[in-house]
């Protein structure tokens, strides 16, 4: 067990007693006790809640935690002079939930501490009436056994609920820089308006109106000012699952030979060209009342947890949802501005109304302007397209998971791609997924007609037949037009298959041209959220980062935040800070070096299986998967090849993006190549998925949101490979995604495929692999076709970037 | 999909409006409404609840929905002059969340409604008014596609909340004879008290504190009595886990011989002398508040239904856990005690002080007296614990897979068998599990040496060395004194290995001798709760249950729950009620009868495996089980007898407890026999887990507690077998599991193997496989010895029961 921090705030000892203070843990009467022991008992006993529970309950609370071996913390109090060290944080420990005999032994506590990676303040073995306040204020901002700091702990125990009749309290309240759960979240309000977007993407003559769900704490209705956590999540309103399973597309069907092209990007370069807007509607007055409301069922917990905080959140699904107008476009304009409109509003720049109907207009009155941006995936991907268009009162995004070119979601060098699990999915199968307009009968009979048409034109805009890029897929990548204002923190997991890690390397390298602050977080998971995970305290990082962007805390966020942090693929719980993410420089490996066994002793395969085998692999690709990677003979060794180094003699981390360049020629005049790297080694592995440490273990404020702590952990058998990066390309788009070139049968090419940009550490004594071959089952179109490919090997190389060794990691 | 429903109550139309009038849905205006279609769009109206959102709203999402494949709900009521049947139904199909184009069409709703088994009012085409009254009344008694009522789901959404300042809302309220979400779960308050139970367990001359939290609505500040749902569970202080791990015995030793006893039951039983008792403290006061609070993370969330519809909850944890006196026993009367002490708290019979030091006395003043239990495992195990003293106050108890005899949950007829999942755990190790005290270091710290001590009695008195039944058995056979007074509502999984079937089945048929009304559920869970399914209203059920045995509501619960309602393990989603479970008659099979395959052609096999065959086998006991099983030739093959029948001609089903009559011989002094019935054919079945089907999606009162959907959905590949029941015996207990008898090598005895009891359905052109074997990896203890058995087929016989084809299955 690990309960790494990077969210804590060195504060001054002045600052300290000022917090103490605000927060209640000092009262006017404790702050003058001279006696460290008198203060320790006070503190202790406030712990326990003063106002919520009598003094017997409390006293045999303390009663129950040991100082020493042989005193309880109440008796240590009451007949010791002095506050030792060892004693308070033998009592420190218990009260984070580290239990005596099983975690720690009383008469050495710092060993555990040390091993938990738990701070222990700067005191003397005696503490002074100043240290025992400085160490009193480090625990309660040090995180506990499950995953959150003790005052988050305690705010869920209903310290902070015990002052919501005191006026005097400070609402919001920042402790140690960042926002306290000290709203009343039984409260809440939740208000729907609808927000006139600049777009009418239904043509139907009037601009598309789009449903925002607003949840704001009671006490703006007094005249408080909250920000806003805005996530924009087209699933929000539901989700037309069958119906996009039916568009799927068959990947099972040949690559078929392209028509030779010249293009260049100004060829294909989108137009910028805005269609003709209709005008706003007539407002008939104003109001501060909303009258609709709402019920969520999924929420995300993170975003709940800022809604103790003083944050407001707003959900929004954009053009083509229920509840709003427009069509679905996947990926466009009309839905980077279907979230900019939301913003604008918050901001005070943009109209919306109380109804569909009546056109009463309501503002964003309770709104302090500032909107900061949260979600994953789709969501995270609109949070990095509001960021770009530098629209007024977004002030940061955390990205989770985010794509920065939907054509790096569906298409790999002029090839149809598919991310990680949704093999046949395009955009007219997502946008098919989020248009829940369809989910109202009413609704839908309107637009059915439209929305038909619509999806036509996505289908054969992606263009699957080709996989080429074109003016369809310029048009949605967002990385195109960067007028960003914002500081970003992204995050991604480095497993994640879905949403490729090229997406936050792309999206982080054109932003470290603009003058913001970005921060970048890589964790060892596919797809996931990261707000409930033991080992890193994330949520505690992004209420860092938010009390800063949102409510202007000097809270040194830009600063305490490390610029990259990583977790460790080879070591549980363990995370990594550095400046930068990539080696700029790379070394270079001949694929015919001696370094490496050519495992299947071929420079040649065919792409062409037996009939009943291919059909075996396509209904189980982890069964291809195996058979490819595994280092004994099997059906795939024709198939592919497959080099593999020596074993490594120390540990060699892989910091950024790798490089093949093949000499390669194909027996006909089509091919694809596909390449992997692969991390050799008979070792435990972390668990693909987070496992639940502790379910509804976190609460994330008083009788509020319960989250389910989590963490990857060890499987529970050793494994001998995994493959942490790929690339795939059609031979005939080896100059880029958007030139066709032709493909002679037998003629040697040089090729040059970039891997996914990745950070991974290979153990010493493992190998790395190089694999080589065509169609990838879970990714590529499967055409089975009748194809060899030759590698000359020694006209072919490796690049690859390690990270120093000196690099700066702590 | 299909949602079932069982806890329907049908219901007169004066009821109905008598109802519907009390739930706001009939108002003293629309009463006297005449139109059908003006009283429709009033009903319409309100369904979007008028207090709290405008009608402008209102109107938007009432013409959302389709009456006709033209005309949307609102216009259909004002320009028709008739509600038809079809439009009704159009609209209810919708408001229950199914939809238009992908779950029915509009020209049709009635197809699709027979097949999801959904129910239609008895209306004429076009509707009367009270015709439409009925069928609106059915309608928010319909299930959702989300497995909640109509009126739940609107309760979640805000429904009654609209009503909360309206003093003349009848609180508690029922609707269809089940209390309605009427209650404010955001002003629940939490108590802690601590009962003193008539116990006295680990010694110290004072009477056992227990810790009771309770959980009750504010109402009952201004004088509402409320039922209380009580769940007792040793697991709810905290657990262990890290010490139970520790204890957790070897099961990978040699079985031993016995020595022949002439034991009879009498030689064996359990003295019912009970130790003296100190005298109960002195109570130095009284008062009405509580002054401990807290905050749970786990909470049953049916038991949190039950908070928002005017229940208390309160959970308790017993003797030797954190913040209660005492030491563990696992499963002796003590434990009983415990729980009935809070029962008898709840009915006026005990005293309770307010905190563990001061002795002030506080009253349960704001209980009606009457209880009911919850909970499974353990806390069914409890459940069933406390009906059986007959104790007060305790009107039901809902027992989910609880223990009936822990004789049968850590062995089998003179054998050490493990609970499914848990090779190695016993009486002590569940004892050091559930023992919280030791997490407290300052309560752990006094109780030690006791603990040790009762420790190592339990550790001696269950005597892993005969695995024979004896008196410290007989202590924790809860069927032993049987003076039940309440109703008993029994929940088991068909595929529960952990406490298997036969724990349900003995109380079952113990409690038919009792004059009380007893229900059962058996569902395809292993260790499952099954308060969340499509499929099956069973939070519906336990509604009415409880609202009939706590709150009195003449409701017909005894007649309206089935009296054995059983899920089918062949077909998805399909519940079949019968009257009885166990057909008392057996078809009766020699085994060496031609129809039965004997696919090894042995009657001899050897429990001997090689070395790395066995270590291999302990590692990865799924290995051994297909290796078992498997109709096709495996290492298993010359270890085990392996029986397959015919494929059968049509559908068979098991309906109660087969038994296995072998004529065996050992070639040792020693040995153990282990038989399996299995389910051959190549079949989808049904996941083991349940599939989440909607996240968060279950709301099961207005803020307040969500839920996930659930549902076991058929695995995506076919497998080929799978085991449905089995028996283990240790041969020297042939006679009964305390009686142990000589087993002399080569001599042929008769033993009977009793089954597992269980419901399943063989379906046509399956076979149905005896398997007779000795060592079982996943159960018994693994000696590896070199024991050969010998069964003379022709002298043994399988009786088995089958379900009469004329039972009145629905």
């Amino acid at each position: 067990m690990k309960i790494n921090q990077f969210a804590y705030v060195p504060t001054p000892h002045h600052q300290i007693v000022k917090e103490l203070a605000n927060s209640r843990f000092l009262s006017a009467r404790t702050q003058k006790m001279a006696d460290p022991v008198m203060l320790y008992r006070a503190l202790l006993l406030k712990f326990f809640m003063e106002k919520r529970q009598s003094r017997a309950v409390r006293i045999q609370k303390v009663t129950n935690l040991m100082a020493t071996a042989t005193l309880n913390a109440y008796d240590y109090t009451t007949t010791q002079s002095i506050v030792t060290k060892t004693a308070f944080y033998n009592v420190a420990l218990q009260l984070l939930g580290f239990q005596v005999g099983l975690d720690f032994e009383l008469d050495h506590p710092f060993a555990a501490m040390a091993q938990f990676k738990l701070p222990i303040a700067n005191v003397d073995d005696q503490l002074s009436r100043e240290q025992l306040v400085d160490a009193w204020y480090r625990l309660l901002n040090t995180r506990t056994k499950f995953g959150q700091t003790l005052i988050d702990y305690l705010a869920g125990e209903g310290y902070y609920a015990q002052f919501y009749d005191d006026q005097n309290l400070n609402r919001p309240l920042f402790f140690n820089g960042k926002a306290q759960a000290v709203f009343d979240t039984s409260s809440l309000i939740s208000d729907v308006v609808y927000v006139e977007a600049p777009l009418d993407t239904d043509h139907d003559g009037q601009r598309d109106l789009l449903k925002a769900e607003i949840i704001r704490p009671a006490n703006t209705e007094d005249g408080l000012k909250v920000p806003t956590v805005f996530t924009a999540s087209p699933y929000d309103q539901g989700t037309n699952d069958e119906a996009a399973d039916k568009l799927t597309h068959d990947v099972n069907h040949p690559l078929s030979r392209k028509q030779p092209n010249q293009l260049t990007y100004e060829d294909i370069q989108a137009s910028d060209e805005q269609p003709k807007l209709p005008a706003p509607r007539k407002v008939n007055g104003d109001t501060d009342v909303a009258e609709e409301t709402f019920v969520k069922t999924w929420t995300y917990s993170l975003n709940d947890y800022f809604l103790a905080r003083g944050f407001a959140v707003v959900y929004s699904s954009g053009v083509g949802t229920k509840d709003s107008d427009g069509v679905r476009t996947t990926g466009t304009r009309a839905e980077t501005l279907s979230a900019t409109a939301i913003i604008e509003w918050l901001h005070g720049d943009r109209t919306a109304f109380t109804n569909r109907t009546d056109q009463i207009g309501i503002k964003a009155w309770w709104s302090n302007g500032n909107v900061g941006m949260t979600g994953r995936s789709y969501l995270g991907t609109l949070s990095t397209a509001a960021a770009m268009t530098g629209v007024a009162g977004l002030k940061t995004a955390v990205v989770e998971a985010g794509i920065s070119n939907y054509y790096d979601y569906y298409r790999e060098n002029g090839l149809v791609v598919a991310p990680g699990g949704f093999q046949g999915e395009d955009t007219d199968v997502l946008g098919e997924l989020t248009f829940s307009r369809e989910q109202s009968a009413a609704d839908y009979l309107k637009i059915k007609d439209t929305w038909l048409d619509q999806l036509k034109k996505l289908t054969s805009g992606q263009d699957r037949d080709t996989g080429n890029y074109n003016s369809f897929w310029d048009a949605r990548n967002l990385l195109k037009h960067v007028n960003i204002k914002c500081d970003m923190l992204l995050v991604h997991g480095l497993n994640d298959w879905n949403v490729k890690l090229s997406h936050v390397w792309n999206l982080r390298n054109r932003l470290k041209k603009e003058a913001i602050t970005q921060k970048l977080i890589l964790h060892q998971g596919q797809h996931e959220y990261l707000n409930n995970f033991r080992s890193v305290d994330y949520t505690d990082l992004v209420n860092l980062w938010l009390s800063n962007k949102l409510y202007d805390v000097q809270n040194n966020a830009n600063d305490i935040l490390p610029d990259v942090l990583v977790q460790d693929n080879a070591e549980p719980e363990t995370w990594h800070t550095y400046q930068d993410w990539g080696n700029p420089s790379a070394d270079t490996y001949s694929l015919s070096d001696s370094r490496f066994t050519n495992l299947n002793e071929n420079n040649v395969f065919s792409d062409h299986l037996d009939d009943d085998l291919f059909k075996n692999y396509v209904k189980d690709t982890a069964k291809w998967q195996r058979a490819l990677f595994n280092k004994s003979h099997t059906k795939m060794d024709k198939h592919a090849i497959q080099l593999i180094s020596e074993p490594l003699k120390k540990d060699l981390i892989v910091d950024g993006q790798a490089k093949l360049t093949l000499s390669a020629a194909s027996s006909e005049t089509i091919g694809l190549l596909s390449a992997a790297l692969v991390d050799y080694g008979k070792a435990k592995r972390l668990t693909a998925v987070p496992q639940i440490l502790a379910a509804q273990k976190i609460i994330t404020g008083y009788n509020w949101r319960k989250d389910n702590l989590r963490e990857f952990t060890f499987e529970k058998k050793a494994s001998t490979y995994k493959k942490f990066t790929d690339a795939h390309m059609n031979m005939q788009n080896r100059q880029n995604s958007y030139r066709v070139d032709d493909l002679k049968p037998g003629q040697y090419y040089t090729v040059e495929l970039a891997f996914q940009p990745t950070f991974w550490r290979l153990l010493a004594g493992h190998q790395l692999g190089i694999i080589i071959y065509a169609t990838d089952m879970d990714y590529t179109i499967r055409g089975n076709q009748d194809i060899t490919y030759t590698i000359a090997l020694d006209e072919s190389k490796l690049e690859i970037p390690f990270l120093p060794s000196d690099a700066n990691a702590k």
